[in-house]
């Protein structure tokens, strides 16, 4: 009882691959063996249709239904170089609004502009166990199909919250978590590796890769300390190190 | 005294956007303002040949000569999709061969295959002060042009030795260095937040994105915890983790 890929599902999941698309239908794509697991492993119920190439096996798919078409029309429906024969069409989860806090401390990131960077901070957030990222507009869609790869689709697991501006974003911190606010900064302010409560109850604030963010009064600064010779890393960097000096110390206590 | 830019010069940038033509000539490209800075810096003899498009203006290249095209030529010439109007034709560093450690630890990677990971890693070896990184045959060239854009050209600055597979490279370390060799595992071995000795004349092996590293006999694993609901993290993440511990531990001593 395989079903046949409609006109329309396939006109469907090309239009996902562009941003406008994707905010017509709030769909998005999931391809992939493990970001697809991921998928089914958070919720069967996100999947809007499931499609796989004719040769595709695998034994942790079997509560799918799959429309099944060819190996070649899989391939040209794919956005990767060598498809692996499955992709999801997967309804978008809803940015949170309100309510509590999920974690002990809290990651924002300003105006991230780069997809694959962006996916691989939500990967690194899930890893280190925290349930909520916050951003701001300005920051890549973090449902875009690059997004979604580099991320393994972990963005389905996590509460995203999204801004306007920094601004909105730390006045309601201060509501509803605390006045602890760090602004990383590549050049000063206090050591990540030495600030005492730096994990209690704090945002901290990440910017953009190229242009850093903008002056915000009464934020402490915090540093990575750099010995190498070097102005920056990565700002996906940054978050990792941060993220995993958060799990360094809860793992030493 | 502006020169022209030559058919052959032409020819030959074009060339160098392909592994081939890297091969032929020793040598490669390097593409816009930060990278460019990053090479003055480290060596100007590295420059064969300077190009500029002819509204390029920066203060920080004086002691350049350039060749000058037009702003459209210099689009067509480059590999960014909004070309910074900046180019090198640099020469292609040779791999070390042999010498003693410059480092109290080393980084070995074993066919890391994506040169945008390989990049970042390059880049963040050298912010946490490292003078040299080891790499098996099978990981991707670092010398091509995304693992230079993702580097900003800091592979420039480093010792890069190369060797024919994971055995030699082991062999080599503990004919050099020592025999405190790690091997990073997703899920067991000691923890690189309490293993004593971590940074203490060992060398530190990180697997293929895919596919890990083969078993090798008599090797320790090492293991980054993650407390989250998730497989593993990018092979670029983990390299970050392990060189900022180190930071860290001399930090606090």
């Amino acid at each position: 009882m395989d079903e046949i890929l409609t006109k329309k599902q396939e006109a469907l999941i090309r239009s996902l691959q562009t941003r406008h698309g994707r905010k017509k239908s709030d769909l998005c794509l999931c391809e992939g063996i493990k970001s697809c697991k991921e998928i089914l492993s958070i919720n069967l119920q996100l999947i809007e249709t499931a499609v796989c190439s004719e040769d595709f096996k695998s034994d942790d798919f079997s509560s799918v239904d799959f429309v099944k078409v060819t190996a070649d029309k899989f391939q040209s429906l794919s956005s990767f170089s060598a498809s692996e024969g499955i992709l999801f069409i997967v309804k978008r989860p809803e940015f949170k609004v309100s309510g509590p806090l999920s974690d002990s401390f809290t990651i924002l990131l300003d105006k991230v502009s780069d997809p694959g960077n962006l996916g691989t901070i939500i990967r690194t957030v899930r890893a280190t166990g925290l349930g909520e990222l916050w951003m701001t507009e300005g920051t890549v869609d973090p449902f875009c199909n690059k997004a979604i790869r580099a991320a393994l689709a972990s963005q389905f697991a996590l509460q995203i919250r999204l801004f306007a501006n920094l601004a909105d974003a730390i006045c309601e911190f201060r509501r509803i978590g605390s006045d602890r606010i760090y602004i990383t900064n590549p050049h000063s302010g206090a050591s990540c590796f030495t600030e005492a409560g730096l994990f209690d109850k704090s945002l901290i604030i990440f910017g953009n890769e190229a242009h850093g963010t903008e002056n915000i009064h009464n934020i402490a600064d915090l540093t990575i300390p750099m010995p190498g010779n070097i102005d920056s890393i990565n700002v996906a960097q940054s978050v990792t190190v941060i993220l995993f000096e958060a799990v360094r110390r809860k793992e030493s206590n």
